[in-house]
């Protein structure tokens, strides 16, 4: 039984837990101002081309997430973001809890444009209502699209003109920066956002996601609020060693690529057999429409999500492939493919 | 420069991460259901010697203190605390942060007693007061004192009498059950609170703290806590692994009591060196109470944490050994004591 | 200028006024444990023939929401509302503010069915979401439509089905309950939903609601959380001698049945002119679509919300009539009417 | 049995109702934006001599407590208050409900100066604690005493070198103002404080308290928080009307005088009776201290609170006089204590 069900089935790449194995015995100060994590901080900004900004490394996605957005906003102020959000449906109100309303809108493929946003402020008039403050966009998004440059440019426009800080979730991030359309780099993005965080969980870390303040007035304090929220690993160094190894080369967009690479060999074979997808996605997330009877087959050598029914004899099941993925179990799984469709 | 800071200076015991390492290209499922997570469970159990209890693998401490308590009271109950207890002094208001208010006993070195209890539950007379609800004590406590098991019946017996529920933090509890002086199993305390934690991060670990929920009433749901505030690792595994280890033979009580054999090595040196403790402590913190003269005289070799100024000249320093302490270091240290004293 | 703006533009009713005058120099104990408020309660039991209820006084709408709905639910709990629920769309995110989700569900003329409630449970399926808990309604609605017997057994049964509590805001209860097409009592009501509150501020008094809890469950304590809300106040009975006016005969009927005499007339007036409405409303909530000459032509006699542009030359107003309507506004309102349309 | 249990056991003054009653049947529009409301807090902002505050009316004192306070603050930052305050012990832990802790110092006499400040922000040294933000006091103070011009200006400065934030909660700032032990004028503190309120409902209004924010960086979008809080009376002319009517001309410091007046007759006659008090008060707080027998006696004929045993036979009591305390009872009652003592 192969897994195509997540990004996140194995462990850590074997350069990072050959990093933790060697260093496991020296004696480090606690809490995240370990030399490791100070030295990822330094290897992450030289990959921005920026000293100016802020870094944490923190466990988890939806942690980045709640802390990130209670530490930004008011308790009146809300947040924007696409229907299919992480942030909305698969946080468990983790948002919601910190005090803060979600107000979604539909965007296109789990995108959010200019005029998205534009139409929340709009329909927020008084004081009776939440006061829209933060847009929450990810990239790549929970349905594998990317932002263009000119997508995330308009998008960036759109909220300093209406004063709403925007936060891109990149749980996903090395996959979109490394797909064969994204035109954004890592500065690109720090320029255009007021924090984002660069996702090592789903890209060959055990844990860690590397939230980066770029906008100053947001950075006072952070700390306190990590720590408040539990986030504050005694042994940051855990955090700090594997950020250090994925940012001291390029492990980490090799890793992604690995994973586009994977997914897209998938995604060729599929539209080669005429499979309807969902979409045409540039990254490590694939959703074809299949029959449940393909499915059944399928399901008897790997295992995926059942995304919806789409009608009575199809659905929509994901593919998703990462850093780990053996390119033999792909060639499998489009052999069986080819064989079922 | 060698390190008596705290129990969380270097990495993981050996054995934890050589398997991490072999385990490492495994798939499997995420988010704590993972077969390392449930075998860590099941050998837990074993331990306690029961199975009607709820056992969850959570990252950090703070994160657990938070979890468990925001879970278990309702908006108006309160938690009651030693004077010192950690999620009083050191959390950043984590515990206030969920809507709870914090209740301080003074206790007797760092305990509380049946007596602290009933005075605070009569102190608390009507709804213009909170609720007090749940007793937060630690074992071992913050200043290395440890409970008996007949000062955790009496104080159980009052929680019962009030309706109270008992929590022990234990973040250090392996300290406290390998001390010569301690006369608790795993299985005495599952009896006698409603919830507790074994402390995995000052015990071998990278990271992790598996709660332990004793009273049924609690158990309901808890994973959408554990989700909601961030703490449900997509790699559960991580957690799964550690503590498997830990409790698959002896390593966790073995850890243990090597650091509370290194601790009660320099106890004793302090003590034949007449020099003063805050308490004749029976865990792996010591506090004993220097001249500032020697105690800069230490520093040139050692770190540690200086508590606070006793008197003009004096000054008391905290004192921490962990699995990890060479004995080599401890002798030269108290060779060096020998020295100053 | 005359403002069918909303029923809360005058002060209280003359009867109640004259109560406040009368017990002013009694003194009584405060925080609404007086014998107005004892009175009052009573009062109410009575007409909802039942004993088995507990009763709260609370200043306004958004508070007894709020209170409510975070006293009943868990951390990971949430709110089922209709998308033009109260609490949804005015009351600054008073319910997320307390750290739950609302799961919006589009209705039928601002009303919930079974249906709707079951689709809201079945999208929700593990702990990564939030867990649907109470199902939150308005009767009479925001759009004016009230429940018929029918409508709420069912929608009741089907809460029951899948464990979910069921909350009525009755802001507008009065207006509902004396609906010419209204089949429920007061009675029925207290047995078909957990809770429920009867709206003061909107039927005559100068403030006050009086919430009705009916499950036993949800009893306990409840007076913790409303001084932990602020909503206890100190002279309880400004709040008691209100609803004991009210109930004491049947004044909170008369006041109501008025408000809905006076906007039927409105909308016979404009059924017999063509004018279309949102919907036929049986309360004291009108909402017709009129072209913006002659909003602008009315807007200099009276004044009324406009809710929202329908195309180019045409947008809906909102109409509101209460106790304290004018006959006389109301006949010069349709002769000007019958002039523009 | 006549009531010195405290300064709400009336209704309000009649001038209050007289006016409630006159201006009954205007149209105004609601939520704080009525005629009344603005006129109240222009007459407020003559007394103080400024125009550059914003004021806020509001229901009871709990509320504006908890709403300012959690307005003001950032997730991580704490509150100062005495061990005594009204946030601490009788507000049913509604700061910590809205996310944030209490740091508690004796004080002196219920008031905090430079000195408790200083220790408690030397205290709180780094993440792993609250930040100190804002010192919150009471004028007068729990126990009766009130601040000089010289305390409330050293504590000010203290705040302002701390990056404090300064806020007194004025519930009974009346009696306060009006004590002949004074020096302070409404002016004095809004400069010397950064918000602070002024409290009707303990001095002649039915409910209501005037928030005063004096510091620019406070003020905006006040109104959301108020809403979000259910704070936002929909007829807020209720709260408009009693304002204007205490401060059109001096009606306000009249009544808290005519209290003031009574507490100190009953007062001279206790200390010339030799009968201990916790302290002098100057305001219309009194805290006797009496035989338990004696106690028994006057309890036959007084309601007043018994507040904590001194020793096996004596007991300290609280006295409370108000704007509507009848002198003949007050003599009644001298009367009866010089039987007694």
């Amino acid at each position: 039984m192969y897994k195509f069900t997540n990004d996140y089935s194995e462990g850590a790449h074997p350069q990072i837990l050959k990093a933790l194995v060697e260093t496991n015995l020296e004696q480090t100060i606690g809490y995240g101002e370990d030399k490791f994590s100070l030295e990822a901080a330094e290897l992450i900004k030289k990959k921005l081309g920026r000293n100016d900004v802020d870094i944490h490394l923190i466990p988890g996605g939806t942690q980045t997430n709640l802390i990130a957005i209670s530490t930004f906003l008011r308790p009146h102020e809300a947040v924007i973001a696409p229907l299919t959000g992480h942030v909305e449906v698969h946080e468990t109100g983790a948002i919601e809890a910190t005090g803060h309303k979600i107000i979604t809108m539909e965007g296109t493929e789990g995108k959010l444009g200019p005029a998205d946003v534009t139409r929340a402020v709009q329909a927020h008039t008084n004081e009776h209502m939440v006061k829209p403050r933060l847009v929450y966009i990810s990239n790549a998004t929970e349905v594998g699209s990317i932002y263009t440059k000119a997508e995330l440019t308009a998008l960036s426009d759109a909220c300093r003109e209406h004063k709403l800080l925007l936060f891109m979730d990149g749980a996903r991030l090395g996959s979109a920066l490394t797909s064969t359309e994204n035109d954004l780099t890592l500065g690109d993005i720090s320029v255009l956002v007021d924090a984002f965080y660069i996702g090592g969980t789903k890209n060959g870390a055990l844990i860690g996601e590397a939230l980066v303040i770029c906008t100053d007035s947001l950075k006072e304090d952070f700390r306190f609020h990590i720590k408040q929220k539990g986030a504050l690993l005694a042994k940051g160094r855990l955090l700090g060693l594997q950020f250090r190894e994925l940012f001291r080369d390029n492990l980490f967009f090799e890793l992604a690529e690995h994973a586009n690479t994977m997914a897209a060999k998938i995604q060729d074979a599929l539209v080669a057999l005429d499979c309807p997808l969902l979409l045409h996605s540039p990254s490590n997330q694939l959703f074809p429409i299949l029959s449940n009877q393909i499915i059944s087959e399928l399901e008897k050598s790997y295992s995926f999500e059942i995304q919806k029914r789409v009608d009575a004899d199809h659905s929509m099941i994901r593919l998703v492939t990462s850093w780990a993925t053996r390119e033999s179990a792909v060639d499998e799984f489009i052999a069986d493919l080819r064989k079922l469709l």
